[in-house]
């Protein structure tokens, strides 16, 4: 059997996320449909990142093994002409039959948009922030916080099954790209709903609903209940996977 | 009466244009209902540039009168608050009576956005020209021979009702922004169809479809059957109106 590597753009709105579920389309869905469609097997996809539903991707990353002969760029251009146009295949290539896209992978990015004016364009691609200034520099700050090693486990939805909630940030900043603010963070392993959870209590703390102190409180609290509302899901982006 | 100009940003994909029509909603219509909610007048607007189907705005310029004292900031957060996603109010202003967006203009900014690649994310907000390479340097050598004036009868829908198909463009560029290629276009006017069929006549030639000599050939011929097809409208954006 090969083992073929996808790299996905999708545009989330549409979908009630990565995974299969019975109230609605998914990606998973979508990609093993199109998959069956042109190979004529049932294939089964691993994932790098389960996207919430909502959520999109400019670099989700898929395997599958299969026993078609099929060359991978004649694959891609197949699947973008049977995958609904809110899925694109960006690249196919054959890989290492030990290639895991979850287990391989060293390192994801992911990027959340937030939008300081109404926006007609960006309206499922970003959150707007309206009806108050943030404070960047302090929103920075938290930023800086979050690098390292951390238990974050107050930025995790408690019914996340994990043995442990430890992440090691590599990068996190937010970049003011009037009218456009972006936060990016670069870690080994992402919880259930985290950055979401970081990006609401970082905008919290910029527009002074809460103080600044309180972060480094909600860090070592290892307490869901103790951080802000979620970011919603239309603003955030899995950019990238790192192997 | 006071005078009222908006600064719109919109998402052309589901409307019929600017202007209103039998088969469909319209900006113009979506707006005028907008104000009539808001200001309880049956309001008039005037449009910098009609926009067709499926074509786009960043910064579109209206003006209409009223009898109505509203404050400017808190029309445009009115106006945002019962507009339909797609279309957003950037900003009000009152203006001198004088103030025309049609005829005060001195110029517009159109931007057409290409992607050399599927997507997924920009699907309704750019062209993807796929299955061949594009000569960006004899598309660029293209650009520079619109500059200037010239009637540009070749590029312009034949039932266009205008006396005259002279414009001076002060500005023409592609820029390739990899995946993006982008063509940057002001003039003092604009005709039917014009962005649109130089950007499908200048996709042509740098594809090899068409030889290079033929653009100044069409572009003497004053004659639109002899330019090229023109390019899809969700790739077009009205940027700016320059007053």
């Amino acid at each position: 059997m090969r083992n073929i590597k996808l790299t996905l753009e999708y545009d989330g709105t549409e979908f009630v996320g990565w995974q299969m579920q019975a109230n609605g389309p998914s990606i998973q869905e979508e990609l093993e449909r199109a998959l069956h469609q042109i190979l004529g097997e049932n294939v089964k996809t691993i994932v790098a990142g389960r996207t919430d539903a909502g959520v999109h991707a400019r670099g989700q990353v898929v395997n599958f093994r299969t026993a078609s002969a099929v060359d991978p760029d004649s694959l891609t251009r197949s699947l973008n002409g049977v995958l609904r146009p809110e899925i694109v295949v960006l690249s196919s290539e054959e890989v290492d039959t030990q290639f895991h896209a979850r287990y391989s992978a060293k390192a994801r990015l992911y990027r959340y948009i937030l939008m300081t004016r109404p926006t007609a364009l960006m309206r499922n691609h970003s959150w707007y922030v309206g009806g108050y200034t943030l404070d960047i520099e302090l929103m920075g700050r938290c930023a800086e916080m979050v690098r390292g090693e951390h238990d974050f486990a107050s930025f995790c939805k408690s019914d996340s099954d994990v043995d442990h909630r430890r992440c090691v940030v590599s990068r996190a900043e937010w970049r003011f790209l009037r009218p456009t603010l972006e936060f990016e963070i670069e870690a080994n392993r992402f919880l259930y709903g985290m950055v979401r959870a970081m990006v609401g209590t970082m905008v919290e703390i910029g527009r002074g609903y809460r103080a600044f102190d309180d972060f480094e409180k909600i860090l070592a609290a290892r307490d869901r209940t103790k951080a802000g509302m979620a970011a919603p899901a239309k603003g955030l982006f899995l950019e990238r996977v790192i192997y």
